[in-house]
């Protein structure tokens, strides 16, 4: 085992401060990445404060982890020392069901579905995952992502939640050059589906309930911003998007965003609400054959398909720099939407 | 105008009742049809009571028709006088928006939408459409049904509404041999559900809350029947349906059944609850990546596809016959779900 630096919540109502972790000694397949920057996903907040009620401390969160490869297992073929690597929500999963065959592995089917990044059983220790607000993590090469050279590093960090989470859908739902897309909401993750649904060809209508962001809305690519709260420019795009992604997880009304999807048309949430949404109303899915979806993260070759989209063209979340020690008022600030658009934690400032 | 019997309200608060109204001269595209047996659909008890708000009286309901041809408009190919034809949920629509282009009438784009059989603005008489209780109907045989010869022609008229509105979401989510399907509902709309999904080669699972309902269930079709009322029985099918067709338009919990649903499976509801139903779980519909989606009848294409199945599968709806004078009383059964599965209004009783 090696010792690692952290950050680490000890109990629901506790900041999260320092915390010594062990890292599992390199296997066959595993590759040890120092990690240099990693990104603050709601979900950790969500952990850390215990607000899904199955959270086990200590909690060392982070999901959005980009690093350079230390060390490599006998095994490993993907990755040499040194180089750029990458890991998201997952690091393992049963690896044999119906789901993990199609790499699909976030729909992992096994007895306990896949093994996330932090807060999972870990099946090496026999103790708990610990994320990446850490000096360094260990995982198997299946899970661990290859980072294109080209981008700013810190940018590349909230990808691997927050892109793939947008990323999924858009592709799963076949969003292409001719389809107008609607976003709805400029946070962490719409912002990524605002710049991932243009690179792929789409004419972006982004939704947002603040008239500030229409400027930011554009310049991050999206054609027509729409002020969601304006019932006559809403009514203005009545049965006109081929999709919608709706990346707003707190509690609102949906018919007005389903409102305004062609007949076939498909609204995907990807935020999951503390208290429900008001009820969706049927008939407005019964007149057009509209449908509700849902989607989660994505599957490692999808992730790995993001990363390479992004290299691409170029594609980067905008971020705010933090040290660690900034975390516990990052939340806050979190909590406020006060981030434009991403938190990213500096992990030299561990030491 | 050629005089015709029906049976009309007068206003929400008063019993259907005898009533002469006038239907059209048989224009070049029309064909007149003596109506022998009509359906009774629970959205003619909606509209009777305005229990939709928008109801305009008198009203004639009655949009599940069958009868014979007594006279074809000059240009007419299809039909000719003596043969049986039936007229289902529409009777016109604007025939040149991309909806109707593609043959699916029931989603027409033109300014007023389709032209309901009953209800509706009639633009040959400029007053209201009248609907199929009623001794004749004129209707362009565009909007009109060729019917198989060798089925029970009283238990075809619900084809018309139940059938198709039930055929239409199956074939779009294209069940097939080999996929696992639930109907939720043993009413009108769930028997032919049950039968329907059945002869396309489907492992049905009939969901009823009536323990009572479970031998007519499998006697219809449906290779099993769980009790939905029982979590034993709920939770013994989780995440192994491809799809489910929900015919309950009572408020009700969709959770228990969306969680039936496979990775990538969509419920699809086809009856509006007046109340609406809890707000479906988002995190549900995330972790499989599942839908919840809508669906109206089905175009005229598709409905005529629908009648040549059944007539290839010998399939009909389960009837019980009554008298148009029994027609107040049928409705007052339909609301305690007192009938097996669908009134038959026997025409001949309306002279």
């Amino acid at each position: 085992m090696v010792k690692a630096s952290s950050y680490a919540a000890q109990s629901a109502e506790s900041p999260l401060g320092p915390f010594e972790i062990q890292r599992r000694d390199v296997k066959e397949h595993d590759v040890r990445i120092d990690i240099l920057y990693c990104g603050v996903c709601h979900s950790d907040l969500h952990t850390v404060r215990n607000e899904w009620g199955n959270a086990v401390y200590p909690v060392v969160p982070g999901h959005e982890i980009v690093g350079r490869v230390s060390e490599v297992g006998s095994q490993v073929t993907k990755f040499k020392v040194g180089q750029l690597a990458g890991v998201g929500c997952m690091v393992d999963s049963c690896r044999t069901c119906a789901a993990c065959k199609e790499g699909l592995e976030q729909y992992c089917e096994g007895p306990e579905s896949f093994t996330q990044t932090y807060n999972s059983p870990d099946k090496h220790t026999g103790g708990l995952t610990f994320g990446g607000y850490s000096s360094s993590i260990v995982a198997d090469e299946a899970f661990t992502l290859r980072i294109p050279e080209n981008l700013e590093l810190a940018g590349v960090a909230p990808l691997l939640c927050a892109g793939i989470t947008t990323y999924s859908p858009l592709r799963h739902w076949n969003v292409q050059k001719g389809h107008k897309v609607g976003i709805v909401g400029l946070g962490g993750l719409g912002h990524m589906g605002v710049k991932i649904a243009a690179a792929l060809g789409a004419h972006v209508v982004l939704f947002t309930t603040s008239p500030g962001k229409i400027e930011d809305g554009k310049r991050l690519g999206a054609h027509e911003v729409v002020v969601s709260k304006d019932p006559d420019q809403m009514s203005a795009h009545a049965n006109s998007f081929d999709f919608i992604l709706n990346t707003v997880a707190a509690s609102h009304d949906l018919d007005q965003f389903v409102a305004l999807l062609k007949r076939d048309g498909t609204m995907t949430l990807v935020g999951a609400p503390e208290h429900p949404h008001p009820s969706p109303s049927v008939m407005n899915m019964i007149f057009k054959r509209r449908s509700l979806a849902g989607s989660l993260i994505g599957g490692v070759a999808e992730t790995q398909e993001m990363l390479d989209f992004c290299g691409k063209h170029g594609i980067t979340s905008d971020i705010e720099m933090i040290r660690i020690d900034q975390i516990n008022e990052a939340y806050e600030r979190m909590l406020k939407s006060d981030v434009k658009y991403r938190f990213v934690i500096d992990m030299a400032s561990l030491n």
